[in-house]
């Protein structure tokens, strides 16, 4: 064996071999030569599975998805050039919205850049600050002390990402010619004398110095607000309801928070505040005397008006993650603390044989009750987007998992979805809110889900059409209901609907694809309907189907906002009255 | 009006007022609701034509095929997020291949920034080293002395653009609610005062010191190798010739260089060198006494081993755009020189009334016409990707324009394409190499080209498919030619193919697509091919067709290496005979 290819091999075989230890299972890697080295030795691994994706940009997505939906970190891997620019979108999403992914770049070695080699960038710092760690790796090379440093760069790499706040982190390896490396080598995964070095993460505990500050008395009328979470942490549920019947206070639950299905108790959980808070009058007379927050911000614009209108409260905002999680700068106190423990101590704090009387929390659920009964009209139209919403929780089977579309999907089911007892484990891309690389999130979420489905608009499913290369290469199962409004729905919303000039050409965007075509270039089965009970039919039939079904739902985006318009007018209306 | 509205319609109206007196005349827009101010006025501007894109990423492709076949810079417009994250490929495309673009992103106001805003992430320095200048525009603000800033700051951005080393620029925009300009404001393009401030652009001439670096006499062999040139110069191209002939030096001419086509003389024009070199003896054989060097490295590995192999010469590399050329590491000179300015230079340097003896050039066009003849054996094969790029000359009409896809139809020109007296524009996407963007790249090409071809492999066109949707919106001419070889037909040809446990999962990565679903999808006219009359018929018919064309050629990847193989080999004991 040459020295190169000795050096080659054992580097790049050592960071691998220690990608397994540290945890890393699967790696999505994109077609490359340059990254040959690594990407020969990642399939040699025994613990690892390699998934190949051609787009770079799909393949970051579904990596996002399968580290969303495992919370376990997922790493990357492409050649040199405009592929690494591929995975901006992704790395970037990753990063605001805290999930764990390693992406790992080849490079020409430092005499070929910036001498115009091919296919040659600068490709340090390359994701600039939406990365929490970069190393420009050196040379491979075989001694003790560089498979040391490799496999130190390695774990910590993986447990940088998974560190709080999780996110994403890039490895740059140059490598030189020639590539190919001798798998044969029986040292190419060795350790040497290195024992792999675990990384143990403290938990941030709440101080008594954190309790003082919060007075002695917690007042009768709180609000708790959980937004979306990065992951699902069946602990902190658990607590914060418990949180919430001791204190009586209501927990206005976003959709993304998967705080409204399940097994949990749910006497607490308000789940149409996006509707009532659009009356000023409620979100007056509902004024609370204190906010915890947890999690990101929620989707629900009248939540924010809510939060504004009480900026004279205290608004605690809690993060383990140590954000500054305030876009509405209503926020008196910022509290870095793992949201459970800091559950936990509140639950500690108090007297726990005083329960305490719940008028407050009763005006919360019985102004709950009768808007979902208000929301509940939309059931008697034929086929709207916010049916589809509004049922998917009598659509959809124990255990299912969905991906939820930006736009107007995510804001469908914040308003529509609301408290089951089924399991529906509900994902989105909620960092940067992006229409991209959403298919790609759902298939790779549905590598770990016993049935994934994806609710998505036209636009959206549109921009990454993609991704549905991995389902037809892999067999995955996801039942795709695509929303077919034949453009940007959301703008109809909007205040750029009253500007007839430019408003199909710039906002509306009507794009008349035939997407039957898309299915069959990927091998889906393919249903397109117009009447709800097609709809229910064919959502019963996608359960029990293998492989990729997209069930097209055609609708009008005019028609569509008119109906939001009215439903959400009959309920301000409505509380009104009642208040 | 409000003031707040007054500010952002002056404010941005005189930033694409601007753009216009600056000369942009297209800009491409994906939709977004952040970015409206801009979008609105844009297409309220009688000077600027939009063009709406709904995936960011193809629309930059597209905005850079338009910029590479115009020289002339093209804005691109996108709301804040991910969807500025997806320009990345094609600005740091445009960034190594010296494209002017301008990428104008909008984004949050300050406050909202890095709060947990939706869809807000960091854009400052979003592009990192991959833009000539990036500004972060002020909130908008109608003051005379702004609006002056504004548009300073907006014709800076593209006259930074448009000098060499020509390249994108980036402008972001924080806007705050609402969001909608009074395009009945009568100022909203109004300079006020300020007039327009051209820029005048000097030219980077040789100096006497420049001169007297080369010695006093040239010596009689000498090389002229004119790599990809960023655009095309019908000055250079023509003095270029002028100084091949007086010196009586063969011009190796990349494809690239657009020295091979058209009715320029080519007496001079070495097109086969990158066959001949694959031989050892020629190279050594032809060893020249000075290599002066033009434009980027050209595509062919034999000719940078032939650079290799004579460090011992003196090597010129002429850029006017201040770059550092030489991955070959065997430049003995560096010379910042506008290209046409050198040529005049050595023009007159010399004596005209002595024409030197052509010896050394007459060995380079025997050996260019003998390894001609042989490869047009290729001609024979029915139906290889070979013949294709060999038959192109025969088969597109005069002034066509082919961009050709990287990865193997750039090697198979750079083989196979010769010259020819029809004028034929050859485009590539050579900064980064990517397969990623092509067919945008083509599209963009489109709009001010009499007819467009693309020769691209299957890989290639999957990663672009969503760029087909601007040919059925905008109704735009385009021919493909799609090699199908289902997978990475580059890799037969390295020693990846040597290891055949991993290599058809990791390189060769069939992917299987029936490529007429996406074509009907974005409502091509389709033919599938199968031998070469069929394939031409395609082609002659594709001449006066309107629209989008697919023409699939169906190949064989290993058959192909193979074809490819034994042409080079015969090629090289040819020529190792007559030498």
């Amino acid at each position: 064996m040459l020295s190169h290819q000795r050096d080659l091999t054992r580097f790049i075989g050592a960071f691998v071999d220690e990608l397994a230890k540290s945890g890393i299972r699967k790696v999505v890697v994109s077609p490359g030569s340059r990254s040959t080295p690594i990407a020969m030795l990642l399939a040699e691994h025994p613990h690892i599975k390699t998934i190949v994706h051609i787009d770079e940009r799909s393949a970051a997505f579904f990596a996002l998805g399968i580290a969303k939906s495992t919370n376990e970190p997922v790493a990357l891997l492409c050649t040199s050039g405009t592929a690494a620019a591929n995975y901006y979108p992704a790395i970037a999403e990753a990063y605001y919205y805290r999930v764990p992914l390693l992406a790992i770049t080849a490079d020409r070695p430092h005499e070929l850049r910036d001498v115009g080699a091919p296919q040659t960038m600068d490709q340090v710092d390359l994701y600039g600050k939406h990365v929490k760690w970069f190393v420009d790796m050196p040379i491979p090379e075989s001694s003790e002390k560089m498979v040391r440093y490799v496999r130190e760069v390695c774990s910590r790499a993986v447990y940088t990402a998974k560190a709080r706040p999780f996110g994403p982190v890039h490895i740059n390896f140059p490598i030189r010619e020639p590539l190919i490396p001798d798998l044969e080598d029986p040292q190419k995964f060795s350790a040497g004398s290195r024992k792999h070095v675990p990384l143990s993460i403290g938990r941030k505990m709440g101080t008594d110095e954190m309790l003082q500050s919060f007075g002695k008395d917690w007042p009768e009328k709180g609000v708790i607000v959980c937004g979306p979470m990065e992951y699902i942490d069946e602990n902190f549920q658990r607590e914060i309801i418990q949180v919430a019947k001791k204190f009586g206070y209501p927990i206005l639950a976003d959709p993304l928070s998967n705080l409204r299905s399940g097994s949990l108790e749910k006497e607490e959980i308000i789940d149409t505040y996006d509707s009532f808070f659009r009356n000023e009058n409620v979100r007056h007379g509902l004024k609370p005397e204190i906010v915890i927050r947890f999690g990101a911000m929620p989707v629900s614009k009248p939540l924010l008006f809510y939060l504004q209108d009480h900026q004279d409260v205290p608004q605690y905002v809690v993060d383990g993650g140590m954000g500054w999680r305030d876009p509405a700068g209503s926020a008196s106190q910022m509290i870095y603390c793992d949201e459970t423990a800091f559950c936990e101590m509140l639950l500690n704090s108090i007297d726990h044989s005083s329960m305490r009387p719940k008028h407050w929390l009763k005006r919360w659920v019985k102004m709950n009750n009768r808007v979902k009964k208000q929301l509940d009209v939309i059931s008697i139209d034929d086929l709207s987007e916010g049916k589809i919403a509004h049922q998917l929780t009598e659509l959809l089977p124990d255990q299912a998992c969905v991906m939820v579309g930006n736009s107007m999907p995510i804001r469908d089911v914040d308003t529509y979805f609301h408290r089951t007892d089924k399991s529906i484990k509900l994902l989105g891309n909620r960092g940067l809110n992006g229409i991209d690389g959403i298919v790609s999130t759902a298939l790779g979420a549905s590598l770990s889900e016993e049935h994934t489905y994806l609710l998505i608009g036209d636009l959206s499913f549109y921009h990454d059409l993609n991704g549905l290369l991995a389902a037809k290469q892999y067999g995955l199962k996801l039942t795709v209901i695509l929303i077919n409004n034949n453009g940007g729905g959301i703008f109809s919303m909007l205040p750029q609907a009253k500007h007839p000039s430019h408003f199909e050409s710039l906002f509306g965007t009507p794009i008349n694809l035939s997407f039957e075509y898309a299915t069959r270039l990927y091998g889906a089965k393919y249903e397109k309907v117009e009447t709800w009970s097609d709809f229910s039919n064919a959502m019963e039939k996608a359960k029990t189907d293998e492989g990729l079904t997209v069930i097209e739902v055609i609708t009008d985006r005019r028609k569509n906002a008119e109906i939001r318009r009215r439903v959400m007018e009959a309920v301000v209306q409505e509380i009104d009255y009642l208040e």
